[in-house]
């Protein structure tokens, strides 16, 4: 039997107009961003895809992201499952700071490390800091020393799994049809493993936002295939736009 | 210990404005109806509340009430969990027909009986009746034998109490705060159930849409308080609109 899992990363946010680092701040999408999020839902239900269980993090661009591709496919009754696990990459203290600016001001190479290098993370939010989420009763289950303050994608991968192992494949095994609305890195983390990628090859892997991903996977959850819905050149230049968002403006 | 549970009913629907009779119909908010959750989730969070978990319903009249209040409250990441068992009492064949031209027909009287009888439930939709959802994958889980084709309020109570006694009340039991987003007969049974209603009593009553209802219960879920949130006087309006709707009009 081959089982087929569809990855969706939000639609644009605020942040992500305005060039800045997000990671778990709670950043809503633009107009731009529903309307990509509309078209997604649209295009899943024009390809006849369809689900049984979604799962998404507890970040409104996600969540908003899939209420809405959910309503186009007439679908808003189906079970939502939340968890911190799929979250954003937390950025640590370069959370809020313009991509563009903090280029000018580092570098361009430096702000590809913080973006791009698999283990090396930025400096954590210090305690107390108002942008990190301490007393959020959205992590309130979570034990205080398994929040982060920064992350490398290294961490976030080690974050990520746990959810895969303990959760979504046990539900893809069972048959269920899963839908996975989350983010740029925390889908990196799972396509990496899906697709058994080296570190550099995941670092420099765009995933663009609001186009389904879709896999389809042997008993076992291999990858079979795995292809965007939607126009294939449109889809290339959603992922060049992607990679150029780290660079200092000229 | 006391328990803090909120009730609150789907804003104006489509089918409300047309005063027909709507059920398993699955009809959306109008543009009121949206400002009305808006409003509910704006008073619910002026006031101090906060929920850990929300039951809703599988249609959308009911789904897009709770998203809508919950994104008013930023708690879109709070979990949702859906239950046939709390949608609307299926109107059987009266479903989809105007309330204002059924009573011209068959009088005021035979109308009210429809609406407000316990026991005796309109004609049941036809094996093969579009308006059936045969086949609808929401219902998929579902007992064939369990899905009904015409209820009276006492088959609404019938199978809403075991979703409150195996689910909801355990919940509240548990401390986990509750917001249950429903339809108006689907919230009669537990408020009848919670005020122990005699059957006259519960078919006068009326729930406003979209009016938080807040009920306080001691340790073995029995009321303590019970009162709506917001203007008393333009609640008084609203229960008395929707007393109206069976009415002819003239």
């Amino acid at each position: 039997m081959t089982h087929r899992l569809v990855l969706l990363r939000h639609g644009e946010s605020q942040w992500n107009l305005e060039n800045r680092f997000t990671g778990w701040t709670d950043v809503d999408l633009t107009p731009n961003g529903l309307a990509e999020a509309r078209r997604a839902g649209q295009l899943l239900k024009a390809e006849g895809y369809d689900f049984d269980v979604a799962y998404t993090s507890v970040l409104k661009r996600a969540i908003r992201t899939l209420w809405t591709a959910l309503d186009e496919m007439d679908r808003m009754w189906l079970p939502v499952v939340h968890s911190w696990r799929l979250n954003e990459r937390h950025y640590g203290a370069l959370q809020g700071l313009n991509k563009a600016e903090t280029a000018a001001e580092y570098g361009d190479e430096q702000v590809l490390v913080w973006r791009r290098a698999y283990a090396i993370a930025p400096q954590p939010l210090p305690a107390g800091d108002p942008r990190q989420s301490d007393g959020d009763p959205r992590y309130a289950d979570v034990p205080a020393d398994q929040i982060p303050r920064t992350e490398c994608l290294k961490d976030t991968v080690a974050r990520v799994m746990p959810y895969w192992n303990d959760e979504i494949a046990p539900a893809i095994r069972s048959g269920r049809r899963v839908l996975i609305a989350a983010h740029g890195n925390s889908l990196r983390a799972l396509v990496k493993y899906l697709d058994d990628m080296g570190e550099d090859e995941i670092v420099n892997l765009n995933i663009p936002t609001a186009r389904p991903l879709v896999y389809e996977l042997d008993d076992d959850l291999r990858p079979i295939r795995r292809y965007y819905l939607g126009d294939q050149a449109e889809i290339e230049a959603a992922m060049a736009a992607v990679a150029a968002q780290g660079k200092a403006k000229h």
